[in-house]
């Protein structure tokens, strides 16, 4: 049987990984680096020191490119979908290529695999193709969500009661839904458009939270708003490419 | 300037534990113990080893009683807050009598420490009373919900859609309010109580996760509750404790 870890790697720092992360690591004898191309290099170089780092020799890397996804479209759902049956399809080689009877491959995925990741879905695809046949299993990653709240020394959630974990997308449709509601993948300052509503809010925000340019930003949302706006146009600008996330907490609570 | 390191350890299987807690364990110099009585002596076992497996020689390891918490009361937020308090007792004497200048003193928090845990509010509560001077760091950890989606090689969340995280108490007073809800801190099966609603949903539901005594149930809701319901008494029973969490998940999407 041939078997495919998908392994949470966490969120940016090296030391994120967690002794069963290392472990499995070790165990693979080959990876499936997938490159997203030219922005996200840092990315994939964290993932290769890893491998570097706790691989056990002999080990293969394979590296596969990534398809493109169409970004333009208002068709999110869909266009994530046709996206991922051509990772699938990256999957699949993978598995039939490139594994021996009896071998193991590793998919190394930022944070945890369940967050607001492709990986699993590309893998139960493949598994429904019935084309090869494979186990598979999951190692658990620290999320940027649990990464932010460590930065920022915060609670995630107040006594009791519940946290709402979202899109930028959706916060602009929908507005806060709770009294704590996480958001990722904004690519446009969702929090700085709620209009009166952010009056209510503290914002913790973080960007490459565990890497060397970490920034970090809390306060009213009324009055860091546009701060955070400027710092991540000009990181972003400067690095190619961000990553952030941040919490809005009702305050005082009602 | 003392230092306090509240140091996340994952939800159960010793690796969970990351690098970047590896390392923290090594540079304490105290560990504050608290034990929270005979039932959760399992527990505290498992610190107990994470100390002396990772712990840098010479270290010292204080033990303090856990103060009880009133379990009966209505007041569930009012209830924790008063415990709190104690807690914090703890925490300032720990901080007063237990390390000397310059010293670092480590707290071992289950899962990650930003989610509903009390540590950090409590760390909160010895600050503002100003009556001890010291800085603090916090280590993020594996959460009982990445581990429950791990073992169960699920999503958490599908493609651009929230996920909410709640308690018990709050799906047996407010029912899903997403599509995919975690729950948490439920001694009641409030799953099993959903009625109607609860033909909608899917369950994977996780005890014990990632330790030995590990049980995993998924299927729709109305053909599983009551299984989960049994094998829940049953192991509560036998082994005096336990710990669940499940992810509700609406099938198929509307
Ligand atoms: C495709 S999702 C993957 C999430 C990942 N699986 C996790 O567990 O965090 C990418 C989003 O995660 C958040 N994110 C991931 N890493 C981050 C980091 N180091 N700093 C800030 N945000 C991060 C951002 O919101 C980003 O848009
Ligand atoms: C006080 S909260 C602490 C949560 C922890 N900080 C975390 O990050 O998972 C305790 C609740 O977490 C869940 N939990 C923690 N560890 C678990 C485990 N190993 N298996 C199942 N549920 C667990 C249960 O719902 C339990 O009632």
């Amino acid at each position: 049987m041939k078997r495919i870890l998908i392994i949470g790697i966490g969120a940016g720092d090296p030391d994120h990984l967690t002794l069963q992360a290392v472990k499995a690591i070790g165990r693979a004898d080959a990876f499936l680096l997938v490159d997203k191309g030219a922005v996200k290099h840092d990315l994939a170089d964290l993932r290769r020191d890893m491998i570097e780092a706790h691989g056990r020799q002999p080990y293969r890397v394979v590296e596969a490119r990534d398809p493109e996804r169409d970004r333009t479209t208002p068709a999110y759902a869909s266009a994530v979908e046709t996206w991922r049956s051509r990772r699938a399809d990256l999957y699949e080689a993978f598995v039939r290529d490139e594994l021996g009877d009896g071998e193991t491959g590793a998919i190394l995925v930022w944070g945890d695999p369940g967050l607001y990741d492709s990986t699993l879905a590309g893998i139960e695809e493949v598994i429904e193709r019935g084309t090869v046949t494979f186990d598979h299993e999951v190692v658990p990653g620290i999320t940027s969500v649990s990464a932010l709240t460590a930065r920022h020394r915060t609670n995630l959630n107040r006594v009791g009661r519940p946290v709402h974990v979202t899109t930028g997308r959706r916060l602009a449709q929908d507005g806060p839904t709770a009294d704590d509601v996480v958001v990722m993948l904004d690519a446009h300052c969702a929090f700085a458009d709620l209009g009166e509503l952010g009056e209510e809010f503290h914002i913790y925000w973080g960007a490459y939270l565990g890497t060397p340019d970490e920034i970090l930003v809390s306060g009213p949302v009324p009055e860091v708003a546009e701060r955070i706006r400027a710092l991540r146009a000009q990181a972003r600008d400067s690095k190619g490419w961000i990553m952030d996330t941040y919490l809005l907490r009702r305050l005082p609570l009602t």
